[in-house]
């Protein structure tokens, strides 16, 4: 009997029709398979104490009964403040205002306000084991709503990486303020840079019809941390601030606000023009002012917690004051002044360069907003990428982070794969994220990382209407590491000092095991593999794209494989030609003293490390200079040996990730197995036209062979040259040419 | 124990986290709930004898194992061939070359091989209990993999709609050859007139990543029989002949064959020119005629058993014959000639007509191909839309029906509601289908049906990437409706007589009550309550938007809500007041011998129906004739009052619709039921909004008041002409203009 109940237990369990598809994210909740830890913790966890008097609560209270549920494959019954009375092994979660037990404890010195309460701020939290009359129990607590619900994920997790919950003394705060999400979604639905199938909003069908997935994406956005979304693209439709298009945002907003989440939009500068009737986007224009002042009024009654603006201007084509002879600190503070009184912020991308301006691109932006540092408003922070040019698979930090003293800086990371293979390569980005917070600036002297530098981080999102969010399901590790660095509180640590500035202090190796433990296995072996691939890929690709400092050089607009070759682009800064300079001499773009001097914008601790050919690392090689062919590297090969070398690893390295998945097999669910399985292939198939076109395209200037006995490449450049892709997803506009009549 | 075992059973069915996200379509396999009937199909089936040596065998047995584990909630052990001798309770299923348990029982002359298994062709099957040997068994034989297949779908679905299977005595064969789904999905992944997210063709990912969508497409569409699926959108690109993308074609059709269906593509008339590289596409050029011999000849060397071409030329600025002064013969012939030694066919599309030409849209198609009625070669049909302007809510069914008798067609349904609200409205269309199919044509004497003069069916899809396929959840029951017209034999009929020529034979009634168990519930309130929706629903659409035979008064180009006024379009043809004629003295198109005797192109046991104001039917009052406002109804009504009557009540019967469905909360799964709340508040409001929109215009004619005490419209016919939607869904062209560069 009871073997018939189990074999049902397991098929029900198993779903015969319910397959894995990656929807469910890292938020799976299937039961404990370790049948000691299941007991362990069964024991532990009877019944809940939560009093949900907010919509935020209702969500933590929702989240935690669903997951511990699932978790422990039993009910588990709810007390309200210490009524009926609890068996043992309570856990109890609130603030002070929500819970009774909660300020009972602080009564009772279980916990204290001034020394670990105070501390958290609006966002942190505590989870505590603690031993109250005998009885054990474990207590999340917070300050606010908000740190109740973080703490609610944090505990959840912990029980889905399978961490012993005895003796717990957690103490959690972000390090960040603004920890974002920027979507590139237009209205027509179309992702700027998306390869996951198209907008998870369907302004179409809002606000009247609420599709579960935006309660979803709350869900998981607020399990890592993540407080802010920018719900369209920086390349702004005007129409975003009329009225129909503000109460479909509102819609939205009514639903995230339950999850902690503040939504943003990205407005186009010549608004008022466009929508407004006015003449006019002048910035110092009195009229600008007022109709600026009026929207802001308008978006604020409907959505009372907006975030702000975030503004993309005098950028690629988009409007800005510049238009009007006036600066980015006057555009900014048009726009900051109609919001200050809501308390909403302006977020101003620092993403410029001109064409006209005969300058190293990589230089541009820096000397643009570096002298207007102090003329910006307090409610504006200016939003500055990773590096110098545009989300390569490797660049220096960006010369601004440390450079803007008197101005909150926020990081912008590019979570979409834009320039690393879109959807279909297995990139793991932490280590992108970590190499660029980590790096010193030097700007207060040695040790002044990036994440010293900046307020907030913004994550240019790789969400789509896929089934499995991401459509690579590694993809979705990329959204996890970036809530979890932006929060950058150590999960792991027992007895966390409270984080000051620690945006990085997770490491990539702990992220990774964090997200594969929750969205894969707990299978020891399988982690190992699986962490080991996803540690490594970053560099992997860096070898078959761009090694050694090599960058931009994929295909024209698409940004789709290689094309180093490529020349023809309106702007000669959009030219692969452009970035890699090579001539028979040699090859990189010479940015010391004797070139562009780029150099010079980084503080001297900084720039000492890449100034000389000798000294500067390989990583960064041809990003600073321009090096014959025959230069002796590190290694002792030339340097056109050392690019070869580099290309075949990069290839040879996919090939090992496709043997290494091929070990978990079993381990993890079939279809997701198959899926990367598939994906894979296509890596090792793109990997390899990458190394076989960048080194025959190389090679025309270097004149030297490849190497002896190495695969041949299976086509002529001129083969390469020719390829056409009509339909590379992620390049359409904002889609105002397909307006309806 | 038990009691324990059996909540843990509960909570893992539910599955804490997995809502019922409608992916599963009507495929769910859940346990059967009704435990008397589970122990009684428990009972009967203890193992499945199946030989799996072909892949449409293989898929057969694999779907058959995962529904009958899923429904009966226990490992199904395999048998083969009698060996080990099962259980008794075995089914068996195969062809007599596949099992040799068949073969043994057609020499046992349990089943007759002449008298039972020759009719049923190349589709068909049966599915019948037997008593060998004293022991009970079930048998699905056919004489065709496929027709295994079909049966071992119609097996299941038995059992998800809880029918007895004592007794089974079913034989069933389709009534049509070609049973197909259009899609009208593009190669940059927008569905010209989809609502439903974009194209499940991933054609960038294609053809090394197969997403598990396309299996379970495959499945959903072989449950219903539908045997052909035509990739592209009729606006056809050339492109999609390039090998790039057949090779992509390939893939799915590589998969597709193994659940029995065909890949037919669409392609542009234009495309020796386009990617050929030749001067001209005369069909009677010779370099034209090789051009698409080589291309047929590529095609079917990559795809063995391609369907074939679909063609809408000289259609809407479509390319054809006519650009070369040939005719619509000369142009399929020329594609026919090139397909037949590939056993492929041509279907092409007979949705013509001409602003140029005086003439009444509705008749342009009739005049342009009857003329052309034998004229055709043996492998092409003509596909006609069910009426003869364009699938609008109510139309007369196309007087090309029976009126080409010596060339094959073709039904054209569109699933996808362009004209029936998107995808937010509730519309069941199999009461439109089935008007159309069993209308007399009268064109071989009275009893002349369309479904008899028809060889096949294609429904343009409603599908796409939205989690549940088609947006809204009740829309899943059009191509599920679609697919088992098209096969047309009674599912539910024990002893069904070889099905000839009896598309519709199954009531509509019949298709909703199998949708509904096996996608919502087996509760019988329940069933009674929302299939009572369904079959009111499509009367309930043409009341609120198109009542007495008002036909094409939607919003210009995106066809999304009313705009009777509309009258700026660039062909007259275009223009809703083209198609209602509403002036002072009246409403409605003549087509009568006093108007464009649009009449005059049906059989006259048809036309006399509909050809005297006295006697015309008020369903089609205004699409045959020119009424005066005051004109007495059969109701006793004037129109103008009846006018405002049907609105009227087709508002209130949507508002019916809600609280029909809120009775049946608690009887399915909260997510769903939730969702088609919104989704019918959604489709109130536009049906309030069509009422006040149409009556305020409308009155500017009458100039007759609304109905005493009647609810008042809540804005002025003016704010209703100037609502503007820059970006209702469905509306993206071929896509060629965001050609990457």
């Amino acid at each position: 009997m009871k073997k018939i109940l189990f074999t049902l237990l397991v098929l029900c369990c198993t779903g015969a029709t319910e397959a894995e598809d990656g929807y469910r994210l890292w938020l799976r909740y299937d039961q404990v398979a370790d049948s000691r830890l299941l007991q362990q913790y069964r024991t532990s966890f009877s019944s809940i104490d939560f009093t949900t008097s907010t919509p935020i609560l209702l969500s933590a209270f929702r989240e935690l009964t669903t997951g511990l549920e699932g978790l422990l494959g039993k009910p588990i019954p709810r007390v309200e403040n210490g009524h009926p009375l609890p068996a043992p092994g309570c856990l109890v979660a609130g603030t002070p205002s929500s819970s009774a037990t909660i300020r009972s404890m602080l009564l009772e010195k279980e916990i204290h306000l001034e020394k670990e309460l105070s501390p958290l701020g609006e966002d942190g939290f505590l989870i505590r084991s603690i031993t109250t009359g005998g009885r054990k129990e474990t207590v999340i607590a917070a300050n606010t709503d908000r740190g109740v619900l973080y703490g609610v994920f944090h505990f959840l997790r912990l029980l889905q990486t399978q961490q012993s919950l005895q003796g717990l003394s957690i103490t959690s705060i972000p390090a960040m303020t603004y920890r974002v999400l920027d979507h590139w979604d237009n209205l027509n639905r179309t992702v700027e840079r998306g390869y996951a199938g198209f907008s998870i909003w369907n302004w179409f069908t809002l606000p009247q019809y609420m599709d579960r997935r935006y309660t979803d994406y709350a869900r998981a956005n607020a399990s890592i941390g993540i407080n802010g979304t920018v719900l369209n693209n920086v390349n702004a439709s005007a129409l975003m601030l009329t009225r129909d298009y503000l109460v479909k945002a509102a819609a939205l907003a009514d639903l995230f606000r339950t999850y902690g989440i503040r939504v943003y939009l990205s407005v186009k500068f010549s608004a008022p023009i466009e929508i407004g009737g006015l003449k006019t986007a002048d910035p110092l224009d009195p009229a600008v002012q007022d109709w600026w002042r009026k929207k802001a009024d308008e978006i604020c009654q409907l959505i009372p917690d907006f975030g702000g603006f975030l503004v993309k201007a005098n950028s690629e084509g988009q409007p800005g004051p510049q238009n009007y002879g006036r600066s980015h600190a006057d555009g900014a503070n048009l726009l900051a002044d109609a919001l200050a009184p809501h308390k909403c912020i302006v977020i101003w991308r620092a993403f410029v360069y001109s064409n006209e301006t005969p300058e190293d691109r990589a230089k541009q932006a820096y000397n643009e907003f570096k002298p207007l540092d102090g003329k910006f408003r307090d409610n504006v922070l200016v939003q500055v990428k990773n590096g110098p040019i545009d989300f390569q698979p490797r660049e220096p930090f960006h010369p601004l982070f440390g450079a803007m003293p008197a101005t909150p800086l926020m990081m912008e990371f590019q979570l979409t794969q834009e320039y690393l293979g879109f959807s279909t390569h297995l990139v793991f980005l932490a280590p992108l994220f970590k190499e660029c917070l980590d790096a010193d600036t030097y700007t207060k002297g040695k040790g002044s990382p990036v994440s010293g530098t900046i307020k907030g981080m913004a994550g240019v999102a790789n969400i789509g209407n896929d089934r499995n969010w991401c459509g690579h399901p590694f993809a979705q590790a990329n959204w996890y590491a970036f809530g979890r660095l932006a929060w950058g509180a150590a999960s792991s640590a027992r007895n966390a000092s409270p984080a000051s500035a620690q945006a990085a202090s997770l490491s990539s190796a702990d992220i990774a095991e964090e997200w594969i433990r929750q969205t894969f296995t707990n299978h020891p072996a399988a982690i190992a593999t699986i962490k080991k691939m996803m540690l490594a890929s970053r560099e992997i690709t860096v070898d078959y794209m761009t090694p050694l400092g090599l960058h931009h050089i994929m295909g024209y607009s698409h940004h789709y494989g290689p094309a180093p070759w490529y020349d023809k682009a309106a702007r000669a800064d959009w030219n692969p030609v452009y970035f890699h300079k090579a001539d028979t001499a040699g090859i990189g773009f010479d940015r010391t003293s004797t070139g562009s001097n780029a150099l010079e914008q980084y503080a001297p601790g900084a720039h000492t490390q890449w100034a000389t050919l000798k000294d500067c690392p390989d990583a960064w090689l041809l990003w600073w200079h321009h090096v014959p062919w025959k230069y002796r590297m590190h290694s002792g090969r030339s340097l056109w040996d050392e690019l070869c070398y580099k290309y075949y690893t990069g290839v040879d390295s996919v090939r090992w990730m496709q043997s290494a998945w091929k070990s978990v097999k079993g381990s993890i669910d079939e279809e997701r197995w198959e899926q990367v399985k598939m994906l894979l292939s296509m890596q090792q198939h793109e990997a390899t036209w990458w190394r076989n076109a960048c080194l025959l395209y190389f090679q025309t200037f270097s004149r030297l062979p490849l190497p002896a006995g190495a695969e041949r490449p299976d086509h002529t450049l001129d083969y390469y040259e020719k390829l056409n892709f009509y339909y590379a997803p992620g390049t359409a506009t904002t889609g105002l040419e397909s307006r309806n009549h």
